[in-house]
C-alpha cells in the first residue's frame, strides 16, 4: 500500500460539491470511480475541507492508498485520462508518509472569493464571480472585514448544517482588492466552518453597498446567531485555492 | 436614428464566431436577434474586427444604428435582457457621430492569447486557453517573437481564406509574460490579417519547444508562404481585448 497526495483542480459548475452523495455527483465519486477504473481498487479518498455544490478548487488536496503497483507519474496520467470530460482534473501528485492525513495535517487553508462589480451580466466568467450590480466601496468592506480578524466565536458565519464541534476559528487574514471591476477578498484560517467564507462575504456585501455601516459586523459578530450576519454569498464565487500542512 | 457604439464580452465556445452564417449561430445572430426583440428594427451591426469561432471577446466595440427612442442605458439593459443564457452580453454603450465606424475608424486593436503550459489537462480553464504539455522557454518565445515587429509581408501567418487585399501589416509590440503556468502573449496592430495572432502564437511555440531556432521566426516571415510557418494555434486561448479610436 502507496498513500499519494493529490492535488486537484476542479470547475464546481453542476457538480454536488466534494463529498459523495446519493443522486448527485460530486468531486470525490468522480475521483474514487476514476481511480477505480485505473486500479480496480475501491478506494476511499480523503479532502483537506469539504467544499460545498458550485465552489471551485485551483489546488484542493487529498489523499488516498493505492495497492497497485504503478508509477507515481502513471497514475496521475491514469486517473486524468478516466476524468476526461468531466471538470475534475489531477494537477500533481506525491508520494507521502503512511500517516499523512489531508484533513488532520493542514496547517492552514486559504481561499478566494471573486466579485465582479458592474453592472453588466457575466458572458466570460459566468458561473466563476459573483456579479453584484450596485457599485461597491472597498475601503469600507476592508473596515468591517478588520473585526472578523483574530480569534473569535463565529456562530454567526455559520450554516445551520455545521458539523463542527464548535464554532471558535481564527482568521488570520482577509484581504480585499480591486482591480477595475473585479474584486477579490483572500481569505486565510486554520480552518472554516461551513459557508463561513461565504456568509463574510455576503456580510461584507451589505457593508460595501452602504446598506450596513461597517461597525455592524462586530455586531452580528458578538451576536451569536445566523440571522445577525448578512445573506450567503452565492457558491459561484468561492475558490478553494490552497493548503498548508 | 442613432448610431451607439456597443462594448460586448463573449465567450465563443459553442458559437461560430462574428459574422453571420448559413446554420451556425454567431454573435451577429445573437445581438441582431436581441436588438430585434427589443426595437422591432432589422439592424446590421458591424464589429471593429470579425472573430473566428471559439475565439473570445473581453471588450469588441461593434456599432448599431437604431431608430426607436430610448433611452441609451436602457438600450443595454434591453439587449441584454434578450441576451440572458446566452453567452454574448453588452458591458457599454454610447451615443455616437453618425459617421463613426467600428471598422475603418480603429486606430489600433488589441489581441492577447493563453497558454497554460502544464503537464495535466484544464478543468477551470477549460476551452479559456491553450493546454501544452512540454515546458516552453519563453526566452527563446520572444526572441522569434522580436522578427515579426515593425511592418512586413505576413503572407506566411495569413489564412488561405483570408481577404484581404495585400498582407502587408505593422505589429508595434508582441510582449510574452509568464505567471506560473499561465503564459500570456499580448499582440497590438492597427489591424490583423485572418488566424495572424493564432498562425503567430502556433510559430512562436515551435520555438518555445526548442523544436525550431529563434532565427526559424524570421526565414518563415521572409519565405512568404503560408507552409514555412508554424501551425494554426487553437482558438479557444484566443482572446479579442480592446480596440483604440
Amino acid at each position: 500500500m502507496t498513500r499519494y497526495k493529490l492535488t486537484i483542480e476542479y470547475d464546481g459548475t453542476g457538480l454536488a460539491g466534494w463529498q459523495r452523495q446519493k443522486d448527485a455527483m460530486t468531486v470525490q465519486e468522480l475521483l474514487e470511480d476514476a481511480i477505480f477504473n485505473l486500479t480496480q481498487e475501491k478506494t476511499e479518498i480523503f479532502a483537506s475541507g469539504r467544499t460545498d455544490a458550485g465552489v471551485h478548487a485551483l489546488a484542493q488536496i487529498a489523499h488516498v492508498d493505492i495497492n497497485k503497483d504503478i508509477k507515481t507519474y502513471s497514475i496521475m496520467q491514469g486517473i486524468n485520462f478516466y476524468l476526461q470530460g468531466k471538470s475534475v482534473v489531477i494537477t500533481n501528485i506525491e508520494v507521502v508518509d503512511d500517516e499523512f492525513h489531508a484533513r488532520f495535517d493542514a496547517k492552514k487553508r486559504y481561499y478566494q472569493y471573486k466579485i465582479i462589480n458592474r453592472r453588466s451580466p457575466l458572458a466570460l466568467r459566468k458561473n466563476r464571480a459573483w456579479n453584484i450590480h450596485p457599485e461597491l466601496n472597498i475601503e469600507l468592506m476592508k473596515e468591517g472585514a478588520k473585526y472578523l480578524i483574530g480569534e473569535h466565536d463565529f456562530t454567526s458565519f455559520r450554516a445551520a448544517a455545521c458539523q463542527a464541534k464548535h464554532a471558535m476559528r481564527s482568521i488570520d487574514k482577509i484581504e480585499i482588492n480591486r482591480h477595475d471591476d473585479l474584486i477579490l477578498i483572500d481569505v486565510e484560517a486554520i480552518s472554516f466552518l461551513h459557508h463561513m467564507v461565504r456568509n463574510i462575504v455576503g456580510t461584507l456585501k451589505m457593508v460595501a453597498t452602504e446598506e450596513w455601516n461597517p461597525k455592524k459586523v462586530q455586531e452580528a459578530l458578538e451576536a451569536k446567531d445566523r440571522k445577525a450576519a448578512g445573506p450567503t454569498a452565492p457558491a459561484c464565487g468561492l475558490y478553494f485555492v490552497k493548503v498548508d500542512y
